[in-house]
């Protein structure tokens, strides 16, 4: 077999494969190439020290050295890729493996240059997909700290007033943005960067990636997704909860049941070897059984139409899929169990927490109770 | 020339073309096509309702229903590239335009379906290096909310206390972590997102990437460097300001002011048409004049050794840019001016404003005053 390099250029910020291979942070693009289980990196001027100080790498290279070099040796000033190629020739690799989303620019060019380009999907480095101990306290310090901004987030709205139907607090109406800053401002506070906090009220929970905005009435249900990152660790937390200013409806309060059965239901099946699919079906099966149906209803989705989870770490969506797709659960892996149930004349109810699989179940890294009626 | 479309496949979370074309948010992976000037995206079902409704493109078509279409009439199931390609071949469309950074698989995936690949580098949209005037409004907005953050962050420090050299806030050593949390925390407040916000004291800057950590010490510089992303207008905005607690040396005050020359000359040089490696090379050269030389001094760089600015829109770094490398400059671009210099035995000094470039000159975006002493 001829020779192999892994490769990937990219900005760390932007790509998890990168920083997961590196532990490396850098807004711009760099280069990363593992031969022979070798990592090296070629940063220009300006990253140079920082990535020889703060990346786990074997070596780190500077690209105006290697830019200097070249234009001696071929008297000519060299392309990115024609300084990339230039080093991985001198090393004998003849054969590429890169990630799904390495740029086509990029690959067009090393093809000219005759290497053979391999794509692999993420996962891109397997190992990525189970946590080790110290990734499962990184995830599970973002999520306690999630768990305080949702928190305070249900002590503010449980301490609200109900006037003529609507929240007030602090003689203000009491509004999706208010509720989404406090818990914003508190996740930073705690160094985490929390963005798109879902806060819906209502019928605007009914599309579950509406952020949700306005002000919130009495009896009405308020979905709560919040998935902050870790500034320092970069991994990140995922949790929902489904509250209710007055008392919920017969109609709300079934279906509340019915999102904490199949959350059950999910915690009882996950485990090293089980599929993802058969979850999922699972609980689409009990929600049927209870009298909810999903799908096109009054034109729009209702029901249960969303996966029942997703693999959490330097990403917030990652591998695995708890979902209509055959997915094998295993052991190490980190994954949400987020049910969910959104009708037009109820709202949303979603109830999600983040487990650890096992070799004979699963570990719920959630603490925050949940209570519907505040 | 056979018919051409532009195509995009990424999460406008992080693709700020896509965003740009679309002017909506998604978290994960959706495709956006362009033929003739009409816009289509093809949404999953969990984002079809809000694409329809906040998006700006003509028509909004669901990935399900496609998927169903196509079953039905070739009786088999489509993978995400065949549901596309089917799509744009009923359309006649033959060639697809993408972005270089368009990810490898599915390049391959539509070249085994006979579509023709073409690349365009950024900007990808021309439009979008040249900023309307709403786009102007919005970075001057994020730049107002930086300015605050940057000046509640030098009041902290003008009120610290300095005893045995260190600097003391509220009876507790005063560290560049706690003045990253205030300058992040005030702009959560304010709806913006900063991360990796530089602090760096002494000679920590001299690492322009270095985001600095530990406790200050008195009369030694702070270079901070504060670049937000609003979270509804996705603008940008980006700030730096150097300040010392107590006395700066002489070599210090001569290096600031040499900065806030470099700016000068910046100041009066961009315009309509201008090379912003010329006005580079000019600030370079003033430097020199100064005593101020930069290259490799102690087995690292020193000196100026980073470009004199950058094109900021809805990412921090976009075109044009202000550096060794010829870029003509246009009316309408907005770009920062921030020369710095970086000597260990002094530690780093740089000085950031964003400016909008005009016909007959620029005008500063930036209105927090720069001062040094605190």
């Amino acid at each position: 077999m001829k020779k192999q390099a892994i490769l990937i250029i990219a900005a760390s910020e932007k790509d998890a494969n990168l920083y997961y291979a590196t532990r490396f942070i850098a807004p711009d693009p760099f280069v990363f190439i593992q031969t022979n289980g070798k990592k090296t990196l070629l940063m220009n001027d300006l990253e140079i020290d920082r990535a020889k100080s703060q990346s786990e790498v074997d070596e780190v290279i500077s690209v105006s050295k290697l830019a200097a070099e070249y234009l001696k040796r071929y008297r000519e000033r060299p392309t990115y890729v024609a300084l990339i190629s230039d080093w991985l020739k001198k090393k004998g690799v003849k054969n590429l493996l890169v990630p799904s989303d390495f740029p086509i620019f990029y690959a067009d060019a090393f093809r000219k240059k005759n290497f053979k380009m391999f794509t692999k999907a993420d996962p891109f480095f397997e190992k990525r997909v189970i946590k080790t101990p110290a990734e499962i306290r990184a995830l599970t310090v973002t999520l306690r700290h999630t768990e305080v901004a949702c928190k305070a987030a249900c002590e503010v709205i449980a301490r609200s007033q109900i006037r003529k139907g609507k929240l007030f607090y602090r003689g203000k109406a009491l509004t999706s943005e208010d509720i989404k800053k406090i818990i914003n401002v508190a996740l930073m506070e705690r160094g985490c960067v929390a963005q798109h906090t879902i806060i819906a009220p209502g019928v605007q929970a009914v599309d579950p990636h509406n952020e949700g905005s306005g002000p919130f009435h009495a009896n009405e249900p308020i979905v709560m997704d919040i998935f902050p990152q870790s500034v320092e660790t970069r991994y990140y937390a995922d949790l929902s909860r489904t509250v209710v200013r007055g008392k919920a409806s017969p109609k709300l309060k079934k279906m509340y049941a019915a999102v904490r059965e199949g959350q059950d239901i999910a915690f009882g099946m996950i485990r090293e070897g089980a599929d993802g699919s058969k979850i999922h079906q699972a609980i689409v099966r009990r929600f049927e059984a209870r009298g909810f149906k999903t799908g096109q209803m009054n034109g729009r989705m209702q029901g249960f139409f969303h996966g029942t989870g997703h693999g959490v770490g330097l990403e917030i969506h990652e591998p695995p899929r708890i979902s209509p797709g055959k997915d094998i659960l295993k052991a190490g892996q980190v994954v949400t169990v987020e049910p969910g149930l959104y009708y037009e004349d109820a709202g949303g109810v979603r109830l999600e927490d983040m487990v650890l699989v096992t070799k004979t179940g699963c570990r719920n890294l959630t603490q925050l109770p949940k209570v519907l009626e505040l």
